[in-house]
């Protein structure tokens, strides 16, 4: 028997456009042979739908979509559809209302799954709306027995983990049952370094049931979350017989060899060469994807000459095209001569428009109208801010008079501490490398100048440079001090500490949940951890108006990310009665 | 017997600061005579605590601040003290690592008992930290037998809801049991109805089950959500024997009558006399508590003249006083002079501080500095932004300057349909209407001026208008028709519908989950109703980046609001392949 594994990338409620896109794979797998289709989880309405959920209407209408994909399907090919079916004892029983599920379609709908483990963390809200299927899922199809299980129902294998996150282990019964093989439909966000720990966990239960493994995953990009699609299949002895593309729609099948009663050796696209490489992918769909479903061809972005600009003008390139990327330099006093030469140099490079709009006449102007109330202060913070304020505004000028998107280009060591103006630098539709740590945004620029842009070639994307020896970002964005330029001679290590030293501090803190303590007997200075947890901590206000930041880690300043402003935990000392620091500067 | 309930009002994390006031409570209600002293749910941390809660070191905080506690508490009174409690089961039962609890301090830690309706909807994300308690909680104080019920434990009694939300009715439980009395712990936000609906809710399970209740809530603001106060006791033949203030820290006895088995009649504090007044206690509240605990003592908002202004700067007004609010006029040359006139002489009704920054130089500026760019094009919507983002550049320079809070002063029907701009009149820390529609702005500012500035007054506020005869809202305001003034002659309703059409068509769309046909069918116009669900639709890129928003209804944009962006669902047609129509605008 052939199964195929439909990766798509579906558009959140767009439910016809999905459904198109399931039937268009049907009947590509049809013509391969394949008996059975498998689509990821909740492929009809695209992962998240989030509060669309809550709209009867919405359920309604993905009935509707099913049913009329059950009639446009092509037989003698099982497809299972991820869709959500209401739970119709949730008011007698005190249960959500829904099941997040997957409908066997073979001529008519002939049964129906429900995903048991519900994940609640992180980016995942899943016991807000649905209520856990209680059944070990399976069905029969030309005589072989095949196990279903939804995305997190094969992640909680205790041996594995060295302990529980759910009561059941659904993989456990279905090896128990003695199904043929299992699939696994999923809609798993990439993170850096998750294809491997899903391959590891997923040969783990191969070989401790002795059960081969088929895994389909979305792919695309839905707001701040990336999926890297990335498929895969395991045989009965946990080896990787299959793998599809990262972070590109795919089809790909696998065959059950009924005698052998095991999956057969089929394609297996290599792994990326370095984490660089893999998360250059990832943002380049983040930022694809984000445009196109959000009805985008062009996007504009403000070039500093620094390294978070140059990185995501090549992303945007790499995303959309060398045409369709606007770089604005915006000059004051205070720019150094390289500022200019070094964005000139890299807009050159990529092939992308560029403009230069000083804004030494706007600044004046703003110093002019507030001349009498700010008589008799010193240039400070405030002055810093109205200059990138100022960007933020021609920036936003230029998107909405052509139609255009905005990135924003901050980096996740400075959405940590807050060193970044909100209404100004933040500004923007997309936050292309919100989730990348600065140390992290030098070693992808290092690897995309040893590329030379072929990072792209061969993988759907177009190639951003003109010459393969060329390197992409500017020797001397690389080199130079970090700096926002926003008062004379000003670097980025003026203010924070060196960035190995914050990005460590920041790993410790947030991924890993260290106390000051902690971190300071990893070997961390006293006084700097506290001042970066005061940072982190004061810079909430600005995180909580920041657009959707792509996520590339575990743990992403996001919709995964749920602290509260107006909180008093990460003081120091109890200083919030002497009123004389406010949170927000 | 003596029960003080102590209505606290909490910072969010500061442990020590919490458990001051909890001490301070105690030391009155020991001086009261009372036996036992109840605090809301998270007293010890404050509700929500959201992702601190990911912290073991926040975790292991709470116990020594819960072990100090006990010693510090004056001898012969028990106390009811929230905190978590880890699940020491967790990784082998595969569950929630910690339970949201109420420790029993009664010269020592003599029980700890768990919460075991977990809501997850909305604002609540109680399943993503804890694990459901599986016991009925009571214990027996001076041979009484006293039920303990946390929050959503009391919120599920099937008969009163017609259907069940949880499978459990903790109450039913403790009825079995034949418990004397229940308590209740909650941190309930405020939202309109909400009192009357608890008391109605409250008073029927009292009857069925024949129990009195007494119910203890937390008060004040914390970020978006503004918790109420109003704790109460119902006797058991349900009647309300006791009411708190409404919005204040409060502490409170009741007596259980040993003879009696019942409470006997204590203090009610009457009900507010409209809506429009409750509301207005509740953003006073919201207001006053963002910026103390926020750490500042003054304010800043934009003054246009308009209505929206003018009621947050009598919000704010009432909430820090008149020398801590800071108004800024900033005229352009499209503003008439009605909307200066109009803002002064509120200024002067509430004796707030003004200053006038006309922005007409400052918009030459933008328009020199784009003049190439935007060469052949016309006026249009990046025009009118760029006024608006002009305006917002001078408040947030005024607010670093200052150390002040800038409050914003939009409404929630133009943040539903994103009459708005991003960066611009949406700039602030709080968003201090976000969650009032428009037809309810105008009520509260009818209200306020009948009250002539009473409003506040005897409740711990202070009177806004120095005379009681005197409008605080300039009649001019409430009668013009509304206008952004980015143009010349603009009123708002050449781009929306009449408020009150529009306000209704918000309500059904995003309180009632209505689709389109049930909107219809309503009696609105097919085309209105298509195109505000597209204005609501489109506008999400703009809610996720907007300040938090005070919640007063049951269904905010916020913290509780959880929709996709790059969605096509609301598309009435599948347009978005033809990247005509980006979503932002």
């Amino acid at each position: 028997m052939k199964i195929a594994i439909a990766q798509i990338n579906p558009i959140i409620g767009d439910l016809p456009g999905n459904a198109a896109k399931i039937l268009c794979a049907a009947q590509k797998a049809a013509t391969a042979g394949a008996r059975l289709l498998l689509t990821p989880e909740l492929s009809l309405c695209g992962y998240p739908p989030r509060d669309l959920l809550l709209n009867p209407s919405f359920v309604e209408a993905m009935h509707i979509s099913l049913q009329q994909l059950v009639k446009d399907l092509p037989p003698n090919l099982a497809v299972l559809v991820g869709t959500v079916e209401e739970n119709l004892q949730a008011q007698n029983n005190g249960e959500k209302p829904l099941f997040n599920s997957m409908a066997l379609l073979d001529n008519g709908i002939k049964q129906v799954f429900h995903k048991r483990l519900l994940p609640t963390y992180d980016v995942f809200d899943e016991c807000r709306y649905f209520e856990a299927g209680l059944q070990a899922n399976y069905f029969t199809l030309d005589d072989i027995d095949i196990g279903v299980t939804i995305c997190e129902d094969l992640w909680n294998d205790e041996e594995f983990w060295g302990k529980r996150s759910y009561t059941k282990n659904p993989i456990a019964d279905l090896a128990i049952l003695g199904v043929d093989f299992i699939v696994n439909l999923s809609a798993s966000p990439y993170s850096v370094h998750k294809q491997q720990f899903r391959e590891t966990m997923l040969r783990h239960s191969a070989v401790r049931f002795q059960q081969p493994l088929i895994y389909a995953n979305q792919v695309g990009g839905n707001d701040d979350l990336i999926f890297d699609g990335r498929s895969f299949a395991l045989n009965r002895q946990g080896e990787l017989i299959c793998r599809a593309r990262g972070f590109e729609t795919d089809l790909v099948i696998v065959e059950f060899d009924e005698v052998q009663r095991d999956l057969l050796p089929s394609t297996v696209v290599a792994e990326y060469e370095s984490e660089d490489e893999e998360i250059w992918h990832a943002l380049v769909l983040g930022v694809r994807d984000y445009a196109q479903k959000c009805r985008f061809s062009q996007v504009v972005l403000g070039l500093s000459g620094g390294i978070d600009s140059s990185l995501v003008a090549a992303i945007a390139t790499a995303a959309l095209g060398k045409e369709n990327v606007f770089g604005v330099l915006m000059p004051s006093p205070y720019s150094s001569e390289h500022s200019i030469t070094d964005a000139l140099a890299l807009g050159e490079s990529l092939g992308i428009k560029t403009t230069t709009l000083p804004i030494g006449q706007l600044m004046q102007g703003y110093d002019n109208t507030l001349a009498d109330l700010f008589a008799g202060t010193q240039f400070g913070l405030a002055e810093e801010n109205i200059q990138s304020r100022i960007r933020g505004n021609l920036l936003m000028a230029i998107a909405n008079k052509f139609g255009y998107l905005l990135l924003s280009t901050g980096n996740k060591s400075e959405m940590a501490v807050g060193y970044c103006t909100l209404y100004g630098d933040m500004n923007g539709g997309l936050a292309v490398i919100a989730d990348v740590p600065k140390t992290r945004v030098y070693s992808i620029c290092h690897w995309l100048n040893q590329e030379g842009g072929e990072g792209d070639k061969g993988r759907g994307g177009e190639k951003i440079s003109s010459s393969s020896h060329k390197q992409i970002i500017p020797e001397n964005v690389l080199t130079k001090a970090p700096s926002a330029e926003l008062k004379p001679g000003q670097v980025d290590q003026d203010s924070l500490p060196p960035y190995e030293i914050l990005d460590d501090i920041l790993q410790r803190l947030i991924h890993n949940h260290q106390s000051a303590a902690q971190i300071v007997d990893a070997g961390h200075d006293t006084q700097i951890v506290d001042r970066v947890i005061q940072m982190v901590a004061r810079a909430e206000f600005k995180r909580r108006q920041a657009p959707p930041g792509l996520k590339i880690t575990d743990r992403a300043f996001g919709t995964g990310w749920r602290m509260p402003i107006a909180s008093n935990w990460f003081a120091v000392k109890n200083t919030y009665q002497s009123k004389t620091i406010p949170i927000h500067n």
